[in-house]
């Protein structure tokens, strides 16, 4: 029975996504088996999920915590740790590697899924922001398939489903707004890390919700989306939709659209990842289309949230600079979180550290792990 | 040349969405031509396009205007007349037949073309209303391909593309709520036949613009769904959405949904008809999300629109049910358009013909056209 059933690695297992891939996982212990799991820090929930799903492997992150750990675990399961072995984790066989590690530590990682033409469920948006150009010809050399796990992303590979890509005219990636859509102009550079954090539509990891709300959320996925569906920038735009229910439309040279609906929760496309093609149903709380009663549109405010271009000139200006952009903000935003720097600090620090960067074009592996490095280095640097 | 342009066979090109058809065809000489053309009587517009289409066979319904036409196009093109001759052009060699006629004299024709195994776009939703399970079986029995025409179907089509067909959960059918959507329950009673042409959303012929009014419409198209898609009517739901962006919505066992935009303009889903699978540029108007701001949605209003709930109630009846509440339907909405009966008038009695009469299960096609006859002859008897 147990080799019926699809085998996930999941990387990130005690994160927001990787606790929801589990929540996933424990619905259908039927279809699929948690080969292996793996945290960066945290023992106590990498214990208990190790008690529960009993994988063949766990790799903890942090070195230190490897005697803590195996000693909590001990004979029940094969036991890692360290940055190394969970790159060599990413790479057994398996039906699926999941990739729910936040921030550019997933790059290493993914970059060893994909090498060994692993199928990837790909919820961290990091690496490909950073590296989309190498992951997308890795990927294609090596035959790995990426499946989205990000909301829009799955989405917009749902609309692009059985259509050529000489078909496709826009891609609208929608957006909610984050936590800051309301507060008017003069109250941004006010604003503190608790009403940030307050997401009108979403529970998530903190990282990810302070991007929601400098709307930088929106440009690393324009960044996301040319490289997993290889579409030129001028192809891609942002389009603000508070309800949270479209997850994005594409329109086609026809003139029609087609547009996919779900009510916000990560376990959607989280389940359309481990099961695509197939299609399961669940209990999670589906779209009443009588309640919603109205969705709404707008352009996004690109003055008032200057991430948003900078996206795009990071994308057009290419080589280095999108990893720039990519440390640096995550930089800036632990720095905001920790309540060292303002919120309007957390844009303007990228903007600097993305215009002093000397690109390099054609960069290796190497070259955007140190363009990272730089980054992260300059923004301390200026704080 | 000409033989690598697709051979288009045109039933109807003289009404709203026949000339809808010939717009399309223009716009793209290198893709299309058409090979034949049919009208019931309209000689100047027919004439006219044959001069300007240049098809091989012209069809004339009404038999009294063969020598007419025949005086004006002589020698140019070869003539037809009559309804068993409309038939025979529907089945000749083509790429496609276009079924634009209204009503139910567009059955036979459409039997026709299926027995023939044809490519159809079909325009006509009154034949698979009345015959929805004699149409679906021979269409299967022949692998005659249906294309939908109508806007909703249309775009159902498209979201089901490439799913299976346990996935699908549930269909909604929107509807802009036709003229009539915010008229006060009060005032029902005394609109007038201006009123109820005046549709807010879509240029259409007369009596689909009843229809709209009475949501009769809406109730064909669940018929209509119920035969092109065969999915039981519990899975087939309608929602008003008076923007009239939103096609249809189709969602999925995981709780999903895909949805189909495009501005209302019939060349849309004619054009998708007739290139399918094909996706061809155009420069008909595009949805702006920007400027559209917002979408809508409100269940439909049963008590005040009492033709949803008896279009749902002769699909479970089933057998010639149909076929006496489509013709029912027409020649009620006939006498509305002639100011022999009042608005109201129609749905109510259209329900009392349906519930006279006594439903003959497995019909066949005769069954079918005696029970039209029958329904026609007691709505005549009630006025």
């Amino acid at each position: 029975m147990k080799n019926s059933k699809k085998q996930i690695i999941l990387l990130g297992s005690t994160g927001s996504v990787g606790r929801n891939v589990l929540d996933v996982v424990r619905k259908y212990p039927e279809q699929f088996h948690i080969k292996a799991i793996a945290s960066f820090n945290n023992v106590e929930l990498l214990v208990e999920q190790a008690e529960e799903f009993s994988p063949e492997m766990v790799t903890i992150g942090n070195v230190a915590l490897y005697s803590e750990i195996k000693s909590r675990l001990k004979g029940k399961v094969k036991i890692y740790a360290g940055m190394k072995a969970l790159e060599e984790m990413a790479t057994e066989p398996c039906d699926t590697v999941f990739m729910a590690i936040g921030g550019v530590v997933a790059l290493k990682p993914l970059v060893a899924a994909i090498g060994a033409g692993r199928r990837i469920a790909l919820a961290s948006k990091e690496p490909i922001v950073s590296a989309g150009e190498i992951i997308r010809n890795l990927a294609d050399k090596k035959r790995s398939v990426i499946l989205p796990v990000d909301s829009e992303h799955s989405a917009i590979m749902e609309c692009l489903l059985g259509k050529t890509k000489e078909s496709l005219e826009t891609i609208y990636i929608t957006g909610s707004g984050g936590a800051l859509w309301k507060v008017c102009d003069k109250s941004m550079g006010s604003v503190t890390v608790n009403d940030v954090l307050r997401h009108p539509k979403w529970k998530m990891g903190r990282k990810i919700t302070v991007d929601s709300a400098t709307l930088m959320n929106k440009g690393l996925e324009v960044i996301e989306a040319r490289w997993l569906f290889d579409v030129k920038s001028e192809k891609i735009k942002i389009v603000i939709h508070p309800e949270a229910i479209i997850h994005s439309l594409v329109e086609f040279v026809d003139g029609t659209m087609r547009a996919v609906l779900f009510y916000p929760d990560m376990r959607f496309p989280i389940l359309k990842a481990l099961s695509f093609p197939e299609v399961l149903p669940n209990d999670f709380q589906k779209v009443d289309l009588f309640s919603i009663g109205n969705f709404s549109f707008f352009a996004p405010d690109v003055k008032k949230f200057p991430a948003v271009n900078l996206a795009y000139y990071v994308l057009d200006k290419g080589g280095t600079t999108p990893a720039v952009l990519n440390a640096a903000n995550e930089t800036s935003v632990n720095l905001f979180l920790t309540g060292k720097i303002k919120f309007l600090d957390i844009i303007d620090t990228v903007a600097k550290v993305v215009h002093k960067h000397k690109s390099i074009k054609k960069p290796s592996l190497d070259d955007i792990i140190n363009a990272e490095e730089w980054a992260k280095g300059e923004v301390l640097k200026l704080w």
